[in-house]
């Protein structure tokens, strides 16, 4: 009956995959006591001076229904910060608020990708894109990162060689969960010169681009906003999660042309209708007043990527470069074939859980990530329990 | 060169239809100090014993990833408030928290609907369930409510005979949205067998069901839950918005056989990973201690159907009966053939906002949706001033 139950959906939908690191967190949630690792978020909590406006906005009774693109004034806190950060000004109009960046970019996809369609995707990566490709009946085509002494990068030859009359777009999350990679302003202008010559659309994902750790300390990383003009096919997707420990309230933006704002609007109607005002208001606040308690998170994760990385290196046993960006470590383990089975036997030797890296993609297996967004003194714990632990894999 | 970005869209992203009251809304709000009844949610803030919940949750850094399925707390909170309403013990593994009923109908259409299936829609009906079975590539088929004296009804036989090789299921709303349909018991059953014959799922959405007029003040409308029996193809939708005032929060839930529960969280994952932890604790509270507030909310629209209902009567120029659910009135006007016509007009003659019928599916246009979840002395002014107006039309 159950699996009579089952046979009858959608091949899209009971084809979806589960997550990756499922097994793991079980098993790390059932040992106990282990430091957590393996979810992408840091160790704060959402910060008072944000969460106390969404107080506000409760007790102001603000609980009815509300524009689907997002409140006016959240829009154009986003239009604000956005024309700061890329040095050039961008409209309220190209904002869309949805339900987390996970939402953006199943509403990008959606813009972009169906049955018949192939979209490139740079690989090890998050797994989230490639399976909103699928549940859009899209065919994800992974282009794999080179892995060499300069870390992780992208050989422009062989993404321009993926493609075929079938690609419609490419998704590029730069800096990269889980890799690191960051791509320089020249890349950007190759990657869009490629989907110029191809018609293709880009769905950028530059979540993390506040967490970059090149020279110099720029405030943010290469974006597409450097390179882009009117009239290109890109489609950010963006979210509160990261900069400003939010990850709880999913809550985030797609960022579009404005003559692309109806069908924007649209596809949110048909999804969550909006989010909660109350939420908006906290959203707006963090965009307004949140550079410091920002800049605080990423210095924590400038010094918690030294420790950890002096660590792994320390085991002698690791394949890894200091990433440029995000705030993961993605290393390979000589002789680790099994991530999962080695995340496991981490947690039990250790007590520190890390994601296996067969969750990421093509190229991932073989490697662990770690996100090192945490308090100095539980890295150094967890780095120091890695350092023994790893030479006994 | 924006022409060119809309056209390079997937058609069923470009092809997503709007919502037919943006005109009607747009027009109404311009107009000022118009009593607003166009849209489906009542006029009291949500009361403070259920958003206080989500207060303390925030000051206790309740701001971090959460289960997909939903918090255990809410799930259970959910499964003994609807073992309660339906008298047959429901597991909490049958519910899966979602960002709105919306979405809760987005996840039910992806597990169901795609390019070549067919759903079937009685019809008037709320137009986004169409939008979102078009949006996973299905087709709508309407099936048409009949209207006669005894209001809007099912005809069980057009239904069967809509049914092809390609139909794959039904979306069921009762008591219906905009019509105030309520199916019975045997109607459901029905209904039910007519899916077991034909291999067909149903998703049904009832959540007006706590707003029932018929005879003897039932706590509820009838439902599949009277009808089913495990294996049955069923998939419920279902929201926090309309009971406990909450259309702001965006939050509602799937409930549905625990063997499709990896697809559910999985299909939750990549939307939007979940809902927030605080916001779910206000809606346990919602379940566990809002039945008084929601015998208020009924009683109110009891009595506000009562006194529109009489002033539409009065006018004697309109097709319609007292509907015996749901909180909208929905009828025709003699003459009226462009519903978004007559709207416009009565805001203003009569500065009073309904909502076109023709946003509605087949058999909506030259018909009026009006929502009377509203107070008493707010309902009689709008309904004296449609009872001068109307015949003007």
């Amino acid at each position: 009956m159950t699996a009579d139950l089952l046979a009858s959906l959608r091949p899209e939908a009971s084809g979806a995959p589960a997550s990756g690191i499922v097994e793991l967190s079980k098993y790390a949630r059932a040992a106990g006591d282990v430091i957590q690792l393996w979810v992408g978020e840091g160790d704060t909590p959402t910060p008072s001076f944000i969460y106390e406006a969404a107080t506000r906005s409760l007790a102001a009774g603000e609980t009815t229904y509300t524009w689907q693109r997002g409140i006016p004034e959240l829009r154009q806190a986003i239009a604000t910060y956005a024309s700061d950060l890329y040095g050039r000004e961008l409209s309220p109009e190209r904002f869309f608020v949805c339900g987390s960046g996970m939402q953006a970019i199943q509403i990008a996809m959606t813009m972009v990708a169906g049955p018949g369609d192939e979209i490139l995707i740079p690989s090890p990566t998050w797994p989230n894109a490639p399976a909103a490709a699928g549940l859009r009946g899209a065919t994800p085509v992974f282009v794999a990162l080179d892995h060499g002494n300069r870390g992780w990068q992208i050989d422009l030859d062989k993404l321009e060689a993926a493609i075929t009359p079938k690609t419609k777009a490419m998704f590029i999350n730069t800096p990269s969960n889980p890799t690191g990679w960051t791509a320089t302003k020249e890349e950007l202008a190759a990657i869009l010169a490629l989907a110029r010559r191809h018609g293709l659309w880009i769905v950028a994902d530059e979540i993390y681009t506040r967490f970059v750790w090149t020279e110099g300390s720029p405030r943010r990383a290469a974006s597409f906003h450097d390179v882009r003009e009117d009239g290109d096919r890109i489609i950010w997707v963006n979210t509160f999660s990261k900069n400003w420990a939010m990850t709880g309230w999913r809550t985030g933006w797609v960022e579009a042309d404005p003559s692309l704002g109806d069908v924007v609007e649209n596809l949110i109607q048909y999804s969550t209708s909006g989010s909660p005002v109350f939420v908006q208001r906290a959203c707006a606040v963090a965009l307004e007043r949140g550079e410091s308690f920002l800049a605080h998170q990423v210095a924590k994760a400038r010094k918690a990527r030294d420790i950890v990385s002096e660590a792994i290196e320390a085991t002698g046993r690791c394949r890894f470069s200091r990433p440029d960006g995000a705030f993961y470590l993605f290393f390979g383990i000589d002789g680790v074939t099994d991530s999962n089975a080695a995340a496991m036997k981490l947690v039990d030797i250790a007590k520190v859980g890390l994601a296996p890296g067969s969750a990421f993609g093509p190229g991932g297996e073989g490697h662990l990530r770690l996100c090192y967004l945490r308090s100095q003194e539980q890295i150094e714990i967890a780095a120091e329990r890695l350092r023994t632990a790893i030479p006994l894999l």
